[in-house]
């Protein structure tokens, strides 16, 4: 039997400001990478984010991002391999914390943005990044980019490595992901989406913007929360996904 | 034998910004409040004043205040119980990763500034400090002033309290804290300052402004941290303590 | 011919964050107050609310806040006047550089939340704001609520003001709002809203909760801008308006 | 006769924290250039640092730097030429503000930290700030590193530029600063400091790290307002250019 993780992004609302459709996209998703106050999220989001998604069984973890709130965490900064490992191991225990509140435990940790792509390419920042999380609990699953410096990093520390792949982006030959800026780099059509990801579980390939097949590693998908299409978009992977016999459930 | 701890606020610095004498207050303390980020400090302090605690083996609390940095946390906000609940969970979370990273434990918590005064006088927002810091740890001691709600409010959800005393602040006849508006609320002479504190530990009473001997619960002192002065104080306040067989010991 | 300005609170997106239906709000409104970054509003919105008032020939006015982001400027801060004066002074003068930029002008300045309200009872802080505007420009108007602190204290430092009232609100027999704390604070009935309105600009009086009937000055409605139901409202009350002979027009 | 101007930054205190020996400084420099509240300062010191500048007749500009109070406005962020214009905007009308509170003007604008380095090199980014301060007022003086790409820019929009050299740093032959990641970046010895600056202004040259003679437009040299060595220095310096009959004066 295959299997496969839903992971998706929350508690990205901050004060007034109201982001992302949480408590619905709960009923599709199997991880859930929650906001620490750095690039987005409040102190009151994290608690009633956890709230929720103890009370859906669904797995609890941190996603640090860079202190960047005006930003969303998405705008590189030279941040040394010192300051992402201070900030990482910040954010990590102010979710931890939630957590022993509510009763229930943090299982994972997504680095978002920025901080995640800077530490899929920079080796020394990923080193740190995965220190931290070791270093605060070594039980804590790393989520990262599939193929990239931060898996490296988290298995050379000893922490369990979740690779991470997206159904919506399309693949280089090498396995990355084509940038944004680039024509194509998004699939559109949710049933390529889906098909992709299908492939990428049951085979271990991805057929890249060159057209050759790829190895890849998939752990965990990562789904989009926010607008209507995304509820929609979660409710058909997680179908399409059980009829292929691939089982969902967090990692 | 007496016994006595002597807390100090530390951890201060932010950024480039350098705040108190961390370092060497810590040769006579028992005890050290780490600012969280909120109204002072920030990861790289919180994990160097970590460090620099545990090998000294000076206890470690957190030391969770407002969100005002520019106000250093000493303005009143309206918030309510929920917020101050929250912003006491995410900041001591945040403090106990880096005493997990740095294997070390933390050991209490002393609300900063305005949140202290404010959970001092009010019994809804005292009750809501208590409770964050039971549900997060229920093994931590709140330090709290003497006599207030915030004592109060540790004992009815269950936590260690330490009741904290000033030596450089005159007391009124109820045992409260002669407010800083008024004239002689602060005693500047260190014998004068010594001395009521001695009294306090062994006799557990102190001479209010208005002649009174009250009696005042005294677990802990509060000592400065910044300025020369406060190293010299914090230097006599020990030797005169031990002097007086009162044993300087964390809580 | 009566008169009466509408103004709403505007620009008050944060980075990631979308608030309000600024740009369909401008077709009713004849003022708008744009949030200057401390309890909402950052330069991005700034630069392109300002855009839009002035494309449109809307009034532009800064809406200064507290430096309280993540409470949305809602919540009280005991700030001195100095510190009050420093922020207004700051907040007005970031708005001021962006018309400058777009080749338009500053009309008025409105407090914001807690600020507003703040400055509405106390006289000293009222006074700092007012001086603030005065010192920054003796030319701009200042929209505050009738009746209040806040109104006397422009007038005597010189400055122009607008008396502000709300439809939407219930009054006392003293002319001031009903708490909202109270039943009855809030006027549901859009009808009902409007009546009082144009009752306030052609009779100057007000019927109170109480049951009087209370003498008022209507310079400025303030209209809120988010919500479909809000537009509904804005379109509603200036079609009523005009239909009444009172010219909706900006200060 | 020769001239030259002496810049330096200043208001860079925040809240509770101290940073610079502003008030003495202000006896040696022409020109300072005042933190706006994103990388340092504060409303209060704003005011105060204007205030006292305007008080010793020293010209007084904007010192807009990238929001990241935490690194002080030194680390690089992937700031768009959008978003920098607009920071840029918002921080000069702030300080502006307080000018016009007091009664006196803004001469000039120098973005600190990363943001001018970036700038140095980042044509794009450049002529955003460039045209961000034109916009606001055409009147006012760019002052950037001498020979960079940001003072291209200034004259390409039409403001009045100043050249800004460093009398501490050493020089490559194609006129940049010497990395500070390299050995002998620094120049620690006074006199070949003064000396360097004394070259420049008489004979627009200075000798590089590989010993060509370079030409180089020196307008303003930057001084250094922390530390009691920065105070000596600044001394020494005015004097020994009084001494080479150098006028110093605002540009």
């Amino acid at each position: 039997m295959y299997h496969i993780d839903l992971n998706c992004d929350m508690g990205e609302s901050f004060g007034a400001y109201r982001l992302g459709e949480d408590e619905k996209i709960l009923d599709y998703v199997t991880s859930v990478n929650i906001a620490c106050g750095y690039h987005a999220g409040d102190p009151a989001n994290m608690r009633s984010t956890v709230e929720l998604a103890a009370a859906k069984g669904v797995a609890i973890g941190a996603h640090p991002g860079l202190p960047d709130l005006i930003g969303f965490g998405r705008r590189n900064m030279a941040v040394t391999a010192q300051e992402a490992y201070d900030m990482v191991v910040y954010q990590i225990g102010a979710l931890h914390a939630f957590c022993a509140a509510e009763g229930t435990s943090m299982r994972h940790v997504k680095p978002h943005g920025a901080l995640y792509n800077m530490a899929a390419r920079d080796e020394v920042l990923a080193q740190a990044i995965a220190k931290a999380i070791h270093d605060v609990d070594p039980q804590l699953v790393l989520f990262a980019l599939s193929g990239s410096q931060l898996v490296k990093a988290g298995i050379s520390v000893g922490l369990c490595t979740a690779s991470e792949v997206f159904a919506d982006r399309t693949y280089q030959a090498d396995g990355s992901l084509t940038p944004r800026t680039q024509p194509n780099a998004m699939i559109s059509d949710d049933q390529s989406a889906v098909d992709q990801v299908v492939r990428m579980v049951k085979e271990g390939v991805v057929r890249s913007q060159q057209g050759d097949v790829v190895n890849i590693q998939a752990d965990t998908v990562c789904i989009h929360g926010d607008g209507s299409h995304a509820l929609q978009f979660a409710e058909k992977i997680r179908r399409v996904l059980e009829q292929n016999e691939i089982s969902v459930q967090a990692v």
